[in-house]
């Protein structure tokens, strides 16, 4: 599982960031990315990573300003052209729907698979026996969603070790006793499958969320989250900036991060009026000291996140 | 005057080609710049050139394929974002307005500048005291037009030596006899002002093509074009493919640029199946073959237009 920065920019694009995109790559776990929203040009930015088109399976949109839509109907119709065949579902607020059907059927675009629109209200808005992801409203002017992916805990595994010196051979039992069954073995002796897994693996929570002001609901979203993707369109001196245009400063998104004890926090959604590198690292460190663990994302940035120890 | 190619390629775009675009630079002429189609990321190629958004008075879509006009909805709101207060026209086929009105009102985006929408018919599109636009319907499964630009002639300068001649000292009777205007002079002579103004300028004819077959309707809007720009999705040797997709080759290009007498030949809209520079070698010696002042465009080529000579 890693998090793959496309477009880290506010706004217009720029030549050194493009309008947001960010891609939650799971491979390993089903082999599928997520991408959280899509502005104009995320195709081409994908040009340059290892991501197949085909392997989108979810799309989710933080709200409906251009720059984090405009790339929609261009990716959807280049999936179909590279061969896609599996289900897209797009998740957004109202209207996303339209926007994408009006592009394709004005373009007379015919997909080779099909897609599901998920008009996105707050509360749990997907979950299967891997993933569970919530939906809260921001404070951004118009509805602009935050998303938390859960993942569920992962099983402790069969400690084969402490069967083996029981003397039992692999085989039925080891099945057994690996869901946890109660086992009764020829010599009279029984086994409970519970003393013989190891423990749970924690999943993971990554916290997405989209254009904002400094907003409690973020907090909620973001609650020991293992990592916290946040825009910080302004540095901390620009705080009026920030508020007029409802969007966050460097030190806001660092607030949230503490407030809400995540592990890891990433700033993104950078204004191009912060062009060069001493900027960039003046509103780094704006948010470092309220919140260490802090970096700026840059386009093409990857970040892994780590799987928890067993507990 | 001179023509700007911001995206060459055909369909999806690639690292070495985005997809159609294409800047008439007007500046000497009336300081503004025209775009035919506007592909995904044109806004974004524009960053690289020194093209001003705000300067973009017209755009002609000639088909609403997606890769003609994605890139609509941000080059817009750019260009109101950089200041941008001038109308701007759009014309295209009947579907052009609903999509842009539609990404613009569920995007929330508010311009600060008026938009016109001109959806084509065939005939005279546009005429001004400068230009005259004139549009026809090609062959390519959909309604795709092209567009025949033409620059009025313009009228040729007073012969300022040749007046001096006659021991006319500069003043008034210059002024009339330049409006060709008939004057006395003091001294009984009569100047007839057609015989003091030099030959006319020939305007330039630039032809601009959407996606099509082989079509004899573009014969028509290239005859005696300063400059026809075809597509040529297809080497000759895919003519199969290319009458299967509703597209041309190489050669088929070149016949029209014969049969109409063009001056120039610029190939564009090049399928991502020929990379090396051999393969678009190939394609572009297929059509010299048949026209020879032809060439192959490639993202960021400028070509001027040349003035013609005074006749």
């Amino acid at each position: 599982m890693n998090v793959l920065f496309l477009g880290t920019g506010a706004g217009i694009p720029a030549k050194s960031r493009n309008v947001t995109s960010i891609a939650l790559q799971l491979l390993e776990e089903r082999n599928a990315v997520w991408l959280f929203d899509c502005g104009e040009a995320t195709q081409h930015q994908i040009l340059y990573t290892n991501i197949k088109p085909r392997k989108i399976e979810k799309i989710f949109i933080s709200h409906l300003h251009g720059d984090h839509i405009y790339g929609l109907p261009g990716l959807i119709s280049s999936r179909s052209f590279q061969g896609g065949e599996s289900l897209l579902t797009i998740y957004g607020p109202k209207g996303i729907k339209e926007f994408v059907r009006t592009s394709l059927s004005v373009s007379h675009t015919y997909l080779s698979y099909p897609i599901s629109f998920v008009e996105v209200e707050e509360g749990l808005i997907f979950e299967d026996q891997q993933f569970q992801v919530f939906t809260s409203k921001l404070d951004h002017g118009i509805d602009s969603y935050g998303y938390r992916i859960v993942e569920k805990d992962l099983p402790g595994t069969l400690l084969v070790h402490k069967v083996k010196e029981l003397g039992v051979a692999p085989g039925p039992i080891f099945q057994k006793l690996k869901k946890g069954e109660t086992v009764s073995l020829d010599d009279g002796r029984i086994l409970n499958g519970t003393d013989f897994i190891g423990p749970p693996q924690k999943g993971r929570i990554i916290t997405i969320l989209g254009d904002t002001r400094y907003s409690k609901r973020a907090i909620e979203l973001a609650e020991h989250a293992d990592m916290l993707i946040h825009e910080a369109t302004f540095s901390a001196k620009d705080d009026r900036l920030a508020y007029d245009y409802f969007h966050s400063t460097s030190t806001q998104a660092a607030s949230i991060a503490t407030e809400a004890k995540v592990k890891k926090l990433i700033l993104t959604h950078i204004s191009s009026r912060y062009q060069s590198k001493e900027e960039i690292l003046l509103l780094c460190n704006e948010a470092k000291g309220i919140f260490l663990d802090t970096m700026v994302a840059e386009d093409f940035l990857q970040v892994e996140v780590p799987k928890n120890k067993k507990e």
